[in-house]
């Protein structure tokens, strides 16, 4: 088969589309043929070389895929050859073909294109886990999403609205705040323009920037306030003030779906398909796709995440 | 009746024994005759002057006691006027009589002396609300208290151990190490002695030295690992490694219990009652007394508890 190969760690122009072995389904596992994939921050920061696979994992990047089962490893049961699925990945989605534990897959929702369910599993399972899961987000409260127009900015707003929650987001343009209005964010933010904390106090902050937004989000958080970091794009290390986590009774939580152990990632894809599978075939909430590029143009769907001007989900299709 | 009275923000000499007027029960509430009170840190910080109690608390310090109900505010049920009881407060049990909110009172446990009884509330309600609401402490898991030999240290020793964690705490003395290891921790480290770092990891922490611990606190943590800042004896701020947080699935979590809203305390008390109450009647569990005062030397209870020289807590008996 043909997977995205990084050269060595660099630029996008390390990505190759190259001929490599198939993958081989282990027991529990099933074999995938590859529809599509998605970009994540996380393969850019593997194609730096600041983001090695967990031990196991595929070398190639790619933590998502939509695509059509080509074969069962063992004592695999509820999924038949030719099922339309998509899937969580620890790497490898960047290619032809994938194997992925079972307990990772999820049925293409209803009114769910192919190749655009490809752009759901890593976003579901992080926002649901972090905002929903960890932090437990209720109806009433407030949210705020950093990146609002981010593939997770995207998802995170939708199912925080369809929870009840009053959803705000931080964006970089007006363009990006028209389109998270309309997905359903009570206010975006232009970060460029405005301070996020005056807009608080937040009961819930999911956060990507790490060190440079960690004072602002803990001074935005509300009593009994939690702030989620799921990104370090600003950074690893800053001073927190535990005088004012304390007098707000409040937590920070850091996470990455990518190192949980199979059995925790089991758990969330059970949990999303229980929670968030019925939204989508519903229709209340949807996959939010920027583009789709052939697998092979890889560097430039890099190009265009880093550039950071799209909304939504970057796909890769096969 | 009297009460101590911060006459102004100062040393333990600023800690009067003075005629003031008697409380009287709201609605809801109970007046307590007074058997004893006990020491915490808080009531330090509130005489030097950077605690002040939360609005509508008595301005006396003291935040439990032991005592028999005077008299029931109206519309209280469940109590009955002699019961023997101890309370959480939100201040003024330095004194002869107090008045409290129902939901705050406890039965004094069976085999608990009356006196003894003013130590459980404050550390009982912090460590299970802390240890195991919060942070959810489970069997099996491995748990370090910070100040092993305070009040806080050795209630939390005895119920991680009665609950099958694995424990650890720190202390400064060889002294408060054999009184720990006692109570049934597994290992006391002296920290004049030893880095905690190097005994890890640690599913969960408590936490009373807020800003100087930070580092070593989140390096020592497991993945997974809760670390619970309940104090802020060794300063506010400090820089948070947030990749080492990400990268174990961690959160850091500070709280303070005498600004909860009443209706937090209640449910926390209530949680007290069942889970902490029968394991002190069956004598798993008891609480560890320094010493007992006069209550009108509250200046001396002071100076022993600044010197950190006690094990367990230091009682002010009317």
């Amino acid at each position: 088969m043909h997977a995205i190969v990084i050269r060595e760690p660099g630029g996008p122009e390390v990505l190759e589309w190259t001929e490599v072995p198939d993958p081989e389904p282990a027991p529990g596992e099933v074999l995938l043929d590859v529809a599509a994939s998605a970009v994540n921050r996380a393969d850019v920061m593997q194609r730096i070389g600041v983001y090695d696979p967990p031990p196991g994992a595929s070398p190639y990047p790619g933590l998502e895929v939509s695509g059509r089962i080509a074969a069962l490893g063992e004592g695999v049961t509820g999924w038949r050859v030719g099922d339309e699925v998509c899937a969580l990945l620890s790497g490898g989605g960047y290619a032809e073909r994938v194997a992925v534990p079972a307990e990772q897959l999820l049925p293409v929702p209803d009114g769910v294109g192919l190749v655009e369910a490809a752009g759901l599993p890593e976003v579901v399972c992080t926002v649901w886990s972090n905002v929903f899961t960890l932090a437990g987000l209720e109806a009433g409260e407030t949210f705020l999403v950093h990146g609002g127009g981010s593939g997770i900015g995207t998802m995170a707003i939708q199912l925080a609205k369809a929870h009840g929650a009053r959803v705000l987001c931080t964006v970089g343009s007006a363009e990006k705040a028209a389109a998270c209005r309309e997905l359903g964010a009570d206010a975006a933010i232009n970060y460029r323009e405005e301070d996020f904390v005056e807009s608080g106090p937040y009961d819930v902050v999911l956060d990507n920037m790490g060190a440079k937004y960690l004072d602002r989000n803990v001074r935005s958080l509300a009593t009994g306030g939690r702030l989620m970091v799921i990104g370090l794009q600003g950074g690893t290390r800053a001073e927190l003030d535990l005088n004012a986590l304390l007098r707000k009774r409040a937590a920070v939580h850091a996470t990455s779906l990518r190192a949980r152990p199979a059995d925790e990632k089991a758990a969330i894809v059970a949990s999303v398909r229980e929670h968030v599978w019925p939204l989508l075939a519903a229709g209340k909430v949807r996959p939010v796709i920027d583009r789709t590029l052939p697998m092979a143009e890889a560097a430039l769907a890099h190009r265009v995440l880093e550039d950071s001007g799209h909304i939504g989900k970057i796909l890769l299709s096969v």
